[in-house]
């Protein structure tokens, strides 16, 4: 038996890890859809080995480099957004959403309308468009998979379950690389220290968000989204060995987590697998050669970035996603030298109390939000 | 809705804690029968309290008694080996078969053929009478329903997945309060160290067989028998915290564990309401209060019992049975101070290797060779 499916965001890391499954598993593929932002070489080489039926790029002035690497293979060359949304809504039984940012956005609704599975690993998608988003799921009856480690490992953790009997869910956080650091510390980080993850190889604007947790906090607003049990039965935990990627806590005192290594091969395999499971050549664990895991309640003192998301996400409306916006430019300005680490919450904080439009109802809603948002965090840009 | 339940072996710590949960959930339970060896006066007042249909106990000797405390209540009261297996017969929707040692195999046995489902809270069923009673189990299209805490979270791991897909299962083992002593310590160790169990709070046999790790090498035979995945996928890792219960290892990478109190509230109430869960007033897990947990590989050579179990469950036959009852005669003789700790493995293996009956295909020639196991072992016992 084969699936067809189509793989947003071909050319990541996700991307990578999806193809590297599916090339373990050939027979059992059949692939529609490939696109990537503007990697055009790379895009083709991977369409040209899958036989997909067509490769996209997000970026239009990308499309002549696409067309020359595709031309004479068969394989249908596409440029630009809406050839982005046509892709998505080829109707594979399986699309994983891995466009990063608010690009990702229409691609992965127009694959959720389409009524069949997603996997999404976009992150911004449920933080700035949760309510969009969920309605557009409900509506069409979509299968929404989550692929990021700890939204999976929840998911994984509810399978035979009943949610209404769901007591707590505790999503881990490693801690990131400053940890340990004291608040003057922070302050001085570099970009370079901020990037250094210990647990995972990731790109730079999310390792800085694990730096400053604001990465835990945005996984905390699409935990609300994907697993409605309560603001008040959702909780971090710090786990810096990244072992447990998170657990849920049913009525009659069970915890059940799930493990794994670091690698995002594990939840990747479970969403395109699901409800069944598919081999992957990964070592088993082995808790004796770890041999501890630790755990730590959250400091918000030095860290408040989960603290500025739980509040947006009590506050509901456009919170979320004025938070979002905020952060990616904090982010940005960090990385750039700009503003220093401890700023990047101060900045998103200052930008959550100074906009606060009412809930957006559509996606174009969504993006004026996150539009407006990033102006006004980016007129709080204070020089070093 | 209401659910009859029986259970075998009331007066103990199982039937204490199982009644417990009924009693905070009364509404929805219906108590048929309640079965104890011989303390009549306890039994009488549960089955008074609890409504129910009969109250049984084991030795005849304490019928009497029995019926002198339950005169005039409107409970039926009965006595002997045969009263427990009619009062197990009566058909309840679950039965939960805690009778400890090979006196509960008839009456479990008797409750399996009623086709419904048995909470299995005696470890020596599945130990001594494997074959016959997972034979029995799929005649009748009996739901088994594990109550060990081991086995129990084995079970949760396994919800919603399929049992082809597991690569490992995983038994935690705390290591017992002899864990970290040398060969010479263990040698001189006496009843009153052995039993001085650092997490849970169990009976004097219990908890020297964990002492030994015997405890985990009828867990491991156990495991064998309601998880068949293949004795190659089944392994033993030490867990002085005992708050991962048990883990399951996927085809993908994935692990599933369960994590809890060290109460058998947990995996009772999880057997009690499945495939739903019920409330306990149990306090939610708090890993970052515990701090830290920590993983070993067993070592067999100061602890052989667990190296024995496997051997034993390998050569099959009547081979776990023979351990069982050897241990059994084994561990009261050193509570008794006939033997050091180290003897009680040494006598295992020397009756293992003395006695090598056939498989056992009725209950009859499982006792038989229960008979005859004690009675080699009882002639290896040396003066200390």
């Amino acid at each position: 038996m084969t699936r067809s499916i189509s793989l947003l965001g071909a050319t990541g890391s996700i991307g990578d890890s999806t193809l590297d499954l599916i090339r373990n598993d050939r027979d059992h593929w059949r692939v529609i859809a490939l696109t990537a932002n503007c990697s055009a070489e790379k895009l083709a080489r991977l369409a040209i080995e899958f036989g997909a039926e067509i490769a996209v790029v997000g970026e239009e002035g990308c499309l002549p480099e696409l067309r020359q690497h595709l031309s004479g293979t068969g394989v249908e060359a596409a440029g630009g957004a809406k050839a982005l949304c046509d892709a998505a809504a080829r109707g594979a039984d399986i699309t994983v959403a891995a466009i990063v940012g608010c690009a990702g956005l229409a691609p992965t609704m127009a694959a959720i309308a389409q009524g069949k599975t997603v996997a999404l690993a976009n992150k911004e998608a449920l933080v700035s468009a949760g309510g969009v988003m969920t309605r557009l799921v409900d509506k069409h009856g979509t299968t929404l998979l989550p692929v990021d480690s700890e939204h999976n490992a929840i998911f994984q953790c509810l399978q035979g379950n009943d949610i209404a009997d769901v007591q707590w869910i505790t999503l881990t956080a490693s801690g990131g690389p400053l940890r340990t650091k004291t608040y003057a510390e922070l302050e001085s980080t570099t970009p370079a220290q901020a990037v250094a993850h210990p647990n995972w190889d990731m790109g730079a604007k999310i390792s800085v968000d694990s730096a400053t947790m604001m990465n835990k906090g945005l996984e905390f607003i699409e935990a609300h989204h994907l697993f409605p049990v309560g603001l008040d039965r959702l909780r971090i935990i710090v786990h810096p060995q990244s072992v447990i990627h998170s657990m849920v806590e049913y009525r009659d005192g069970s915890t059940l987590a799930q493990l794994g290594p670091s690698d995002m091969r594990v939840p990747i395999a479970s969403a395109l697998a699901h409800p069944a499971r598919m081999g992957t050549d990964l070592k088993p664990l082995d808790l004796a050669a770890i041999g501890e895991l630790s755990f730590f309640p959250p400091d918000e003192e030095r860290f408040p970035a989960t603290k500025l998301a739980r509040e947006a996400v009590h506050a509901g409306g456009a919170a979320p996603a004025v938070l979002n916006a905020a952060n990616e430019v904090a982010v940005a300005a960090f990385l750039a030298g700009q503003v220093k680490f401890t700023q990047i919450s101060a900045i998103v904080a200052r930008t959550l109390e100074n906009y606060a439009p009412s809930a957006p109802e559509t996606l174009d809603a969504v993006l004026a939000v996150d539009a407006e948002a990033r102006a006004r965090a980016a007129q709080m840009l204070e020089p070093v």
